[in-house]
């Protein structure tokens, strides 16, 4: 993991921004994470994002600056075709047509399939390969916990006992394998379901909540579409990893 | 309104039992609330149950009390054939029809409007006195928010502009004139529903939520029965009664 540049913002957050081999990522830590007076614990949560943004979108930076002020470590990573990583010509022509055909309501499973599925088979090991780096910078000690992009999620979760508690954000639509894995996940959930997401049929949504394997799992639904996730939650989702990594 | 009991309870909260006419009740109050030393306004909460229970039930008193730390002056009546009020042998022979009904997967919909909606008829009003005598009291300014018994909580927030923001507890079950009722509630909403409550089908509670008018409206779930609520969404409904009545 190398860093490229450092800058300490207002708020005392220190921002870097990171390669781990073709991985670019940021990584917010608490002004007090690492230095030589504090010995407090400082835990991890990984922010996911999927729909080919960049991991700097100005929601998604609120977003870990908030956590940051709470005392977490928030590290972000471009997946494949996102941010900062190349994007070939079939990935804007696969984004479009899920786009094309979510807007006009027509069945988007088999793009799914085709396009999110691998994706999600190559974003995984990155964020285990970034968790490896993570914890073995000073004052980075987790517990770790996840937040954002559900399919990921859900077969990080899976597959990796590191991850302690996640929030998982509006997802009716994940792969089917995906759908398959919910109930191996055990670790407490937060479920964020936003009521009128045009993308991800709410029913979906429901069932996929039902399926968690987990004891502990909460739904939070608010009106609206997709982007359009109240500010509130940003703050109920700190006092959910309160409640499971300190 | 007569006061007829008063203490100070060890977190500084003063606990008053009230008569008004035959309503019995309980009202709760920051030690600050109406002290001469104290301009700040004390918004107030009407925190209602159903289910034939006693306002001074433990589950009851403390969510009463930690809505009272976090500043609402907070008021609990016992509705006719609840608590302190009289009970006729039909009211506990509805009641016991009810719950064996409702165990034993029956449709409960014809008790429910011969029971539940003629109830609903007299508490509103009842709740509708206590909020004229608690606003004359020194020091509870409103605004005034609702927390508990779904049906109530519906007639009330549709009928009485008093009601600023409401947050209705697990009714999937309503009677019919409060499904109706429902788009008319345009106050700002948190329901809580337990994703496995016996007593209120989980699809019905959802298109319950459906249906309200407000533009802001959160929905949370919890796995377990009706009982089986999560402390912290007591603390999650008072963070949403600061966004609303502070």
């Amino acid at each position: 993991m190398q860093f490229t540049s450092e800058q300490r913002l207002d708020d005392g957050i220190i921002e870097r921004e990171f390669t781990l081999g073709e991985i670019p990522g940021t990584l917010w830590t608490p002004a007090a994470a690492g230095s030589a007076d504090s010995a407090a614990p400082t835990p991890l949560i990984l922010m996911s994002h999927n729909g080919g943004l960049h991991r700097r979108e100005p929601r998604l930076i609120a977003r870990a600056r908030q956590s940051a002020a709470c005392g977490y470590a928030v590290a972000a990573i471009d997946a494949p075709g996102h941010g900062d990583r190349p994007r070939s010509a079939a990935d804007d022509q696969a984004r479009a047509e899920l786009r094309r055909a979510m807007t006009a309501g027509e069945p988007v499973d088999e793009i799914f399939e085709s396009f999110i599925g691998p994706l999600v088979e190559k974003t995984v090991p990155e964020w285990q390969t970034t968790l490896d780096a993570l914890l073995t910078l000073p004052g980075i000690t987790g517990p770790v916990g996840y937040g954002g992009w559900t399919a990921v999620g859900i077969r990080l979760a899976a597959v990796d006992p590191r991850i302690t508690a996640a929030g998982f954000f509006a997802g009716g639509y994940v792969p089917r394998a995906q759908r398959e894995e919910a109930r191996q996940v055990t670790i407490p959930l937060l479920f964020l379901l936003q009521w009128d997401d045009e993308g991800n049929p709410r029913q979906r949504a429901l069932d996929l909540f039902d399926a968690f394997g987990s004891r502990e799992k909460t739904l939070h639904a608010n009106l609206g579409g997709h982007t359009g996730t109240p500010w509130f939650e940003v703050e109920d989702g700190n006092r959910f990893f309160d409640r499971h990594l300190k």
